[in-house]
């Protein structure tokens, strides 16, 4: 961040104005300040709207009398996690600005339903910045399972592995700058002189989206199945998330983050073992990756 | 509105809150205050984020030093919408409390970029109040158009048709009770008991969108060819826009509201006239109805 | 179905074409055909794109060589449902003609990711046809829930709800007709007229949707605590589903319809029982209602 | 494409299934055949869904007896455009398999109302297939408009943007290859490794979405302002849409790609120079560039 941009912050975090509207305490406290993620990405809230409450109204408009049995605010929002309601859960919406590598980003913009305004690299200069990753998260790949990763590279390899990194991504950047650069010469246009840079170079946007559809974000992406490099935006957005709607966090830890999905096998499965009888997987009807996964669902 | 309605609304307007977002002061001043539309319908803004600096906020980090020849916000808001950008707008987002005939609240849901929670009549009783048009509002079908409206039904005719609105909707009204009653009966199920209900008959809802799909919304609803019962929503809702984001809605207004669309025949027909050439329906390639729709359009 | 249409589904049938796409057997066969729903509604496939190859063929895209471990497509795409990838389930697509009554319709309705077009009362006239409830169907408000439907109204209580059903939609529909009628009289707009018709009137339209997203319709809808009046749809669409693409209905019958979701602490309870510690509700950490529903999905 | 690829399309269009199906002969002729775009990419029609007349069967059903007035199919499509009625359009839908530099699937990808399976670099492994521009499309940065290109770069400077574009990406492969590689080392997961490689490095994705966002899509890209190498590709697709539905693309050339917007201020300025007064800049209300895009449109 630059002495100006921290400026910015600081007077924008002064400056508190008067508001009819819901206001989230825990949400207020986060709101500007940029959290540092990876070297040097980033996650800032810039705007939101609704809170816990915000859920509740929308949900009792709809199922009206019908949820007043559900005596708290707690218990209604847990109910409708419980059973898959999404439709009050999107009466929230936050907006973020982020710096990201663009590798990350191409992950992140898979998810379609929100709103996104990214630096354009066509009219604009990106910075000389990088994403190394650290010497421990220089993973080899995985032996047992294609998609994931082994243990940290060691010694010498993973220093050839940060040398090639660090000089590949300088080097492509000094082109890049030399290409673009009007000093007696043309100049190449900046919409085809980023096409030398990696993937590791950073990018930044805006991205605002409603609760619902971040909760299904952070589930796929707080998942240790994710990538490292996502991963982390999603585990500190789950901590902003935590204190912007509590009730709501914590419905969704239990049910989603922390909860298992089991098939109509896996249900008979359990029903059986309940009852006694020692299951295998060959008794199971499941397959042996399907076997292996529900047992580290279910046991101890 | 009940007195406990209003009485809610006096202290939901009545307890500011100091707030380190953004804040548009002209929609601070509707907040949680209703304005009515058709007879028991009504409009309520429940929340709102963003203002035209959001706008402008969304679009530098896109374009970067792209934009900054645009000196002005209100010159790059202008520029946005001129060029058909849509992402810059769907950084602002409105939460809407809206009471609605049936009939058109069908017509509205088939907008489908919002969020809707809508009261249940699977679960809860809906209240005797059905939208009777005012007399001047009783139109004939039209016979030029079958999709318009001609003038208003006059002497007997307009007053036979009052009289069947408003019995046929009390005597529906009266057997949904009797139906749904458990006094001295079983009592039949809320969710089939609705069926026996007119589409005149009011519902509410929460809405919520962001503005550039509010805008398009707008931008087909308070068409003069819209019909008349969704389209004064639509125009109370510009005028709460209007006082939300008055740089956007201008350049709204000016480009989508008060513009018209010319196609390639139509573009080549201004360039022959303003040469000088007369040129006329058959010699302009467009059929007889393109060709009535350009007159409207160019000619004073 | 007059006989103009069942003459031009014959020739429709009678004509095959031949083309280079990947083409569903199990789907050709119910390619025109309406199939009954309710008492005057039905379903009918107008086309449908792509098979349980194409969506193995998207995923191997997407996975590369990381799915040559699964070796056939059955068990890729069980890996895929169990897994909740969507992508690949968005590349098949299905549009269907749908006859339905207006409070179905408007249930339908609110899942958004789906494309419609629907028969307008604005421009045209809805024909005399009201779903009028099965005696059978006719059920009571249920006591414990009031979600859902209680026993069968029986006798003067029942006869009596039936008569005033089709009553009052006959009445509407004759005033309806009257309104609407240009002999003597002006004739009031359709768009207006049509205002005064009960919910259980017949509607119809084109609905097209990926297979994805008519996965979680059918999940929704399909459910017991779905109103049972939507359910038959979703009914007759699985036995459609299950022809056209086998292995993803059956994929989607066992990780979906007949499976189920643990809570963090539904999995701590069933971890604590499996190693032979009672658990009971005060010991389970879940409320009553959560505690019922785990009960009801582990127990025998 | 490999011969094995080749040989692969050559069998899929050596065997027609008969379908009851909607067929549309324009469409069969493209279907699998690969078109070359840039030096290395490619796009290929994998599946169809509609045809022009499938766009008139759903206007029909929602506009019901409204649409007869427009006697022809043509006609009827040639007002579902001039309208912007969307729902017709969204009936047919097509799936393409495309082959892209990843800085073009940036700018691509923000077309979110899509179905996209893309290539994974975190499973698989790319090949060494980059973008290199023809000499005639090394563009200058545009003097006039940091959104645009200039005259392409001349003699040496030419030669010294191609030699790095070359000598970077072979050198970031060279090593991207060795740090995965597992002979006598541990390897880098692909996930990271990927992280090195530049984005003019290809991918491929299918991409399947309905043709009313298709046009969209092809109204800002086959545009002269969009970027030359993702234009090339709109173009490629505009000749495939204009044999599967070639009414629906007449009426898109005119209406959309031909057409033009004029804002209110424009229409006025139109109106008073056909009554004959002469206009400036300075009398229209417009701003300097919204008076040159103006004047840009309907001058000869």
């Amino acid at each position: 961040m630059t002495p100006e941009q921290l400026a910015e912050i600081e007077e924008l975090r002064a400056t508190p104005t008067p508001t009819l509207r819901a206001v989230a305490e825990g949400m207020e406290r986060h709101l500007h300040t940029a959290h540092s993620v990876l070297d040097h990405g980033m996650i800032r809230v810039v705007d939101y709207m609704g809170d816990d409450a915000a859920i509740c109204q929308a949900a009792r408009v709809s199922y009206g009398r019908g949820t007043k049995a559900v005596s708290s605010d707690t218990g209604l929002i847990r109910y409708l996690m419980r059973h898959w309601h999404s439709t009050p859960f999107e009466m929230c919406e936050v907006k973020l600005h982020v710096k990201l590598p663009v590798f990350v980003a191409r992950q992140w913009i898979r998810h379609r339903t929100a709103n996104v305004n990214e630096y354009s690299a066509r009219y604009s200069i990106l910075d000389r910045e990088f994403y190394i990753p650290a010497p421990e998260h220089l993973a080899a790949q995985s032996e047992v399972n294609n998609q994931g990763r082994g243990a940290a590279l060691e010694g010498e390899e993973a220093a050839r592995v940060l040398d090639w990194l660090r000089d590949d991504a300088n080097r492509a950047y000094d082109h890049y700058e030399a290409m673009i650069s009007q000093e007696g010469q043309q100049g190449l246009a900046r919409e085809l002189a980023r096409m030398n840079l990696p993937a590791n170079v950073y990018t930044q946007w805006y991205w605002k989206v409603d609760l619902h559809n971040l909760f299904h974000f952070l589930r796929l992406r707080a998942d240790p199945h994710a990538q490292m490099e996502i991963r982390v935006y999603a585990e500190a957005l789950c901590e902003i998330v935590r204190d912007w709607v509590p009730a709501a966090y914590a419905a969704f830890e239990d049910y989603r983050l922390g909860g298992a999905s089991l098939s109509a096998r896996g249900v008979e499965c359990v029903r059986r073992m309940l009852a006694g009888e020692e299951v295998t997987q060959e008794t199971s009807g499941m397959s042996k990756g399907e076997w292996r996964e529900f047992m580290g669902t279910i046991a101890l």
